[in-house]
């Protein structure tokens, strides 16, 4: 391949049309760059499903083509489908230090991956990855250690900023590199990546700091407990509460599996500091302790049923319970589809009388993402060719369009990619290429892909109008068949069976004339006559009860 | 029953701890008044639930108490249950002109209701009913025609502000009473039962005037056709929605049935004004009229999937399609739930290229509901003895006591109510007496009741992992039975069968070692045989799948 033809091609493979299971694959010559692998939460109508994790086909295909995997964060809309893309793929993997922390941890929950192929990296450095030369910058974000990438091949550079926000005062004091952007734009940026996701939000995104300030009134008002939920990831948000804590004298119990096992890595790794050795206390010893001396760092903000809050505000947690008086303080935004879970979690705390701290009520939450004035900010700087919005839906990646717009970008000078798109990048030119396989693997219990389409039609009529069984047994009769029992009926989901037998009767009787006419044929198909019976009693239940449940017919012959 | 001894009880079975199906109960001496009669939808959890209803068996009980049913205003949360309620209790029905004309279309729908019963009445109008003498109050809200009620009775008057906000300019001139309130306050209110829905937010609401300029200014920026979405009741958005058009020379098509039967009750009943008697084209002659010159009314602002803007989004809809330059207004925010359906639309209509105007990016939404300054000068207007707060979940209902807390009221001067609770008023004494049956019932299809928590936690097992139907055929061999035939195995929902060889093969293995196991026993029971084959079952699929479909044995023995 001549060096002269060559183009870059970036290819979303999730993370593009959705918020959520981003991994972005860039290809030049015969070299292959992945960036990040993550997760995403269920929509409602995915029934029965845990996670989704990006199709990657197309990177089993070219597997040995791939370079590297390179890390933005450790949230898991980034990493949390690592466990199951790496092992199919087993390929040097690149992050920072608390970034790959995080990813170890997860890994080991499922699979182990070789630790020499795990490598640390420094922003700053410049990886060769095949044709790409990389270099991680570091930008500020709703927990430590995020860094965007460049990838610079022969014929340009291509940065994606991955998840950020400008954060002027970020609480460990690591900056964004705005600098090494400038310096890039000045050299020539061919094509920017953007975080879409704030793209709709007008101004700028408070910094963390200002949490940490409302957080303190907070505590000092509190005269119970205090229990805090957050992101369990949000490690500055979680020292500055440790921070909060300390100065009136409070303890710190975390509580949750996600929080504990992020707590752990991030004080391990030095990203959390004590400002006391002995600050943080088990669970079990929170009796021993009175309550006005005590802050519970815990998990539940999402209203997640089985989570840490959840469950004391519902009084099924073995170790804390909420009592009248306790302040409860919600230091997240729920997910969009999270409100109504949350919305309860809040309602179970009022009715015990615990005092609710919202972000509506108390300001104790702000975004990770950049809004509209820090994106012009970073594209200002940039000053790339091209601009392609990513980390969005498509009402996201619209408005990071607009705001291009606004910078003096023609619509030509914008891609907006869906899930498998190539953009092929020359030094002068962007087009879109042949599109690639992609999509989205279900992941339900053990399985991974193995439930589809039809798995899930089938699981919403299920739960719509339960399930009718319907059995009859046949005997052969000279060249006919005779009912030999039934026909009988189980439902499940459909109707309280036991108050429902004028319908379960007439139901039967329906089967039953059914069956008649169909075993008076001389050539009898069981397809049809199955199918027959499912129609007439589907009709039937239709007519009575306006519901169609999922009706099985049974047909044992001898 | 002595006056001197007589309490007035209020007794919510409907709209406390909960937004939704409204129904309040009052009794004093032997006479019963009701107001509003409303639905709720159905959380996610209720599985294939279309409606929730109050559980109006208390009311059944004492039918011939009830005096009548007075409705605050024509929202479906007020009279959406009417149509089920009603004919089971055959009482005398009250409500201003709008809402008695959406009624009516309502009761068509499924069960006529005699007219004699109906009675139109006046904001003013003392009506005797038994023991209390009623009177509705104007407020305003985001539908015309509403009112508060007053109730008096020998020992003092109680008053219900219905669902209201304070707008000094509404649309249609009709002001809120607020003189009313301040005269009764002068005499004496025992109880005031006030909206608490929006007790959360600080300040006032806009008055829905401000959406009309914001319209205006969207019309005139629109090049293509403007496809406005806002709930069908909101006649006065309507109404500025259509003298915004008129003054930009477009026509208008309403489309959806609930946008188009509003929209006739309220021209006939004189409450929608047209500018030109031709402003409103069927949606059959759309094709005929040039896209800037037309507007389109339409329902489906909460992304509900069978919705005509839902339609329209997804190029499904049979008159109207969305194109790329259209202007979708979506005059609505998403109530609690519905966000994420919301976003689909507006991301379908990105995807076409339609400017999308929502209140975020346009303002083009007010909510009809009081905010916490205008619930103060509510209640200092009225000066209660008591408050109750009421139409709210808990949380709301805890502000709305934070904001009688600071007005003065004491914790007992203030009544948190739950689904059947009787709050029993004397003229200095607040108290609870004996809950009354209370709850939810549920409508699937034609069914009212028949589904309860037993059909809807199969349901939810259903939904997660799907069933298993297992076969087998025994015949009876001396004292014993042999297998006859099976097991056979059916499953929907759970995983892919048809690539599912291997867990299938060992799921009847599994089946076949427990029954050998059984067969043996010389004292077969049905019962156990069945139990046993669904456990070793349940298991075998939970080890291998961490999954739990449905299993139901089919055991046929001759």
């Amino acid at each position: 391949m001549s060096r002269k033809t060559s183009k870059i091609s970036v290819i979303p493979l999730g993370g593009t049309g959705e918020i959520g299971k981003n991994l972005l694959v860039f290809e030049f010559e015969d070299s292959i760059v992945v960036i990040d692998g993550g997760v995403k939460f269920p929509d409602d109508e995915l029934l029965g499903i845990d996670l989704v994790i990006p199709d990657i086909t197309y990177l089993e295909k070219n597997r040995e083509r791939i370079k590297g995997l390179f890390i933005t964060h450790g949230h898991e809309d980034h990493i949390g489908g690592l466990p199951f893309i790496l092992p199919k793929l087993n390929i040097p993997v690149y992050g920072t230090k608390l970034t790959l922390g995080l990813v170890r941890a997860k890994l080991q929950e499922r699979t182990p991956y070789p630790d020499s192929l795990m490598h640390v990296i420094e922003p700053g450095e410049q990886i060769k990855a095949g044709a790409f030369e990389v270099e991680a910058f570091r930008v500020t974000h709703s927990i430590p250690d995020a860094v965007g990438y460049s990838l610079l091949t022969s014929i340009g550079r291509v940065v994606y900023t991955g998840d950020f926000k400008v954060d002027y005062t970020p609480i460990d004091g690591q900056n964004m590199d705005l600098g090494k952007l400038a310096a890039w734009g000045e050299e020539g940026i061919l094509a920017l990546l953007c975080d879409s996701t704030n793209a709709e939000r007008p101004g700028v995104t408070m910094s963390e700091r200002a949490v940490g300030k409302t957080l303190q009134e907070w505590y000092e008002r509190a005269e119970g407990k205090i229990i805090m939920a957050s992101f369990a990831s949000n490690v500055h948000r979680i020292q500055q509460a440790i921070n909060a804590a300390f100065d009136i004298g409070r303890k710190v119990c975390v509580v949750g599996r996600s929080m504990e096992s992020v707590v752990r890595t991030a004080i391990e790794l030095g990203y959390l500091k004590l400002p006391q050795e002995d600050m943080i206390i088990d669970s079990s010893e929170v009796g021993n302790i009175p309550s006005e001396q005590l802050l519970v760092l815990t998990t539940g903000s999402q209203g997640e049923p089985l989570a840490a809050l959840t469950r004391m505000a519902t009084g099924s947690h073995r170790q804390i319970n909420v009592r009248a008086g306790d302040m409860v303080i919600i230091a997240a935004t729920p997910i969009p589809g999270n409100e109504k879970l949350v919305g309860k979690t809040i309602n179970h705390l009022y009715e015990i009388g615990a005092e609710v701290v919202t972000k509506e009520t108390g300001q104790v939450h702000v975004s990770g993402h950049a809004n509209q004035e820090e994106i012009k900010l970073v594209i200002r700087l940039a000053r790339p060719r091209f601009l392609i919005p990513h980390h969005g839906e498509i009402r996201h990646q619209a408005a990071l369009r607009k705001i291009g717009h606004s910078l003096g970008y023609a619509d030509q000078d914008i891609a907006l990619t869906q899930l498998g798109s190539r953009v092929e990048l020359s030094a002068d030119r962007m087009e879109f290429g042949e599109r690639v396989e992609a999509g989205s693997v279900y992941i339900d219990g053990l399985g991974v892909g193995d439930v589809g389409q039809i798995v899930l039609r089938d699981r919403q009529q299920l739960a719509q109008d339960g399930v009718v069984v319907v059995v009859v047994a046949l005997a052969a009769k000279g060249k006919h068949y005779r009912l030999l029992s039934g026909p009988d009926i189980i439902s499940r989901g459909f109707t309280f069976m036991k108050e429902a037998g004028t319908l379960v009767d007439e139901a039967k009787k329906v089967v039953a004339n059914t069956l008649e006419s169909q075993l008076q044929k001389d050539q009898l198909e069981w397809g049809v006559l199955k199918s027959m019976m499912r129609d007439s009693l589907s009709n039937y239940f239709w007519e009575k009860t306006r519901r169609r449940p999922m009706i099985l017919p049974v047909v044992l012959h001898y």
